[in-house]
């Protein structure tokens, strides 16, 4: 199918979900279509009924209907690896022309050969040197024209489409629907802040403020022509993951959410911040059970890895999303 | 006038500013009562209507009207000092009695002798000491109890008022145009950012996800009952001030905003990023001409210096509000 087609498919999938008018055989007036009537669903439909419900023992007020949703395998896929490490590989690749010394220069010199596990053995110094030379060194605005770019052109190994159409439908129709119920959605995720918000206002309708990430830090410079830049500078600002994450929303919220979602372990802390405030909250996990549509994975895996909280969701109560049982469809172009 | 009463007017005063039904001789349509039909007002009124009228040259879509206030000095009083350093000054001496070591440590020897011409000597230095003990070393919301309780009882040497009463009332008006307009309204401040947000929603209208301010570092931790709590601690994070603001800007709003007031050479760099993105842009300065009203500074002023700025918004054509010729009232309480 040529891009232009299925690009056209995707937005009108997308308009589909944001709007609520499934075509789907389901009532129109079932706002999560792509969910099975199961646990998972009904705790979600539950948990808004009753905080939106005026006179409820429960209700809270439209301003403090704070959702947080992380990115990286909850809203969109992390396999085979996360999909900002594939944008930097890529990058090396277009950068390396312009750098000779790569070519006996480590991790670069492994990474262009396709030796990943050469690369994978450098450790997080390795990871450092590619984002630095791929991420830092140019204006915000230069950076966020290569992830446009990127996504333009690069296609996902196993499905073959762009990676921002690895987003998963049930989710869009969940945002959607807090949306509708007066909730305001935030990203915050371990990914990088200026990566996401290149795309996820048109893929999630997530405005850019409502984005919390990790970050590098950035200097206010003017231009050759005397316009001022913002550079971006190979330091890290900020590691929005585990305790991260209730820090980060304490920075750029300001208020603790009653509704979060997470998919792994990096995610805990977030959860038990939601938890521990006061009335009625909502803490969800996306376990990937799925090989088959999508992935498997949780205990022992290297990405996404989900253990302690998912040992804590089923301490707690705290609602376990099993993707192969609760999802109809996984990725928002399946329709 | 008790406080009940006063802070009843204010609401009310509030409301009316908010609602922009106002009880004032001028029509119901003119959405900011208390400016004079001067250059200034006109020109907030001319951008406002360009760039919402649709098929005009100028027109932005609502999702990038973004529109980011200074604080001090801007949206409230910022005389004879930050009230923020004012509140600080005032726990250094709620919290004395438990420190019987600062009777002889300095600055909070000085300070409690109301000596603050050696606590000034100390400079950054003595600064930080209080700003130590006075806004770390307890949870985010404890500190947010403490300024909310200093609110209720301090009160300003000059106007005898609480001091989240001494808001420009033609600021109000303006926020809420802006807002009626398809704006969403930001604080990007050097202020404390846990301090703003403690008030600045009953205020002004704008929630805590809209606050750029200082921060200091925070730390997610366990209490005593295992309940996590984020810690306050007594290192700075970020100074959102000079080039800090358009840095601070990138990292909480993610886009360039297309309207900016501020008031001193701190919000320099503020709207040269402004004014430096495409289309059209209002660059705002608010002029403390009114020694009789509020306070005249500018040039030479240690607090809310005024001076690089006001030749740049000369030679640039940026808006100069002059409080003394351009507003009809200074005050919310003034009505």
């Amino acid at each position: 199918m040529p891009h232009a087609t299925r690009r056209a498919i995707l937005c009108a999938t997308l308009a589909a979900a944001l709007c609520g008018a499934s075509a789907a055989t389901h009532a129109q007036s079932d706002p999560l279509p792509s969910w099975n009537d199961d646990t998972a669903k009904k705790s979600i439909t539950d948990f808004v009924g009753r905080v939106t419900k005026e006179g409820s023992a429960d209700f809270v007020p439209p301003a403090e209907r704070i959702a947080v949703f992380d990115n990286d395998g909850t809203l969109w896929c992390e396999q085979p690896a996360y999909f900002q490490l594939m944008f930097a590989i890529d990058r090396v690749k277009v950068l390396a022309p312009k750098h000779p010394e790569w070519k006996t220069q480590q991790p670069f010199k492994a990474l262009l050969a396709g030796d990943m596990k050469t690369v994978a053995a450098g450790g997080m110094k390795s990871i450092g040197q590619i984002v630095a030379v791929t991420h830092a060194g140019m204006s915000t605005e230069e950076f966020s024209r290569t992830v446009t770019d990127w996504l333009g052109t690069a296609r996902h190994p196993r499905f073959k489409r762009p990676f921002n159409e690895l987003v998963y439908r049930p989710m869009l129709e969940l945002l959607a629907y807090l949306r509708a119920n007066g909730f305001k959605t935030f990203i915050v995720s371990g990914g990088g802040v200026e990566f996401m918000r290149a795309w996820v206002e048109k893929v999630y309708g997530i405005p850019p403020e409502q984005v919390v990430g990790s970050s590098g830090e950035v200097k206010f410079e003017l231009g050759p022509d005397g316009k001022p830049v913002l550079i971006k500078l190979a330091k890290v600002e900020f590691i929005d993951d585990g305790p991260g994450k209730p820090v980060g929303i304490n920075r750029f919220i300001g208020r603790r959410p009653i509704f979060a979602f997470g998919n792994s372990d990096g995610d805990r802390q977030m959860l038990e911040w939601t938890a521990a405030g006061g009335g009625a909250r909502f803490m969800g996990l996306v376990h990937h059970t799925d090989a088959g549509r999508e992935y498997a994975y949780d205990r022992q895996s290297h990405i996404g890895k989900l253990d302690k909280a998912l040992d804590e969701a089923a301490a707690k109560g705290w609602t376990v999303v099993d993707m192969k049982r609760d999802w109809k469809r996984i990725f928002a172009f399946e329709y």
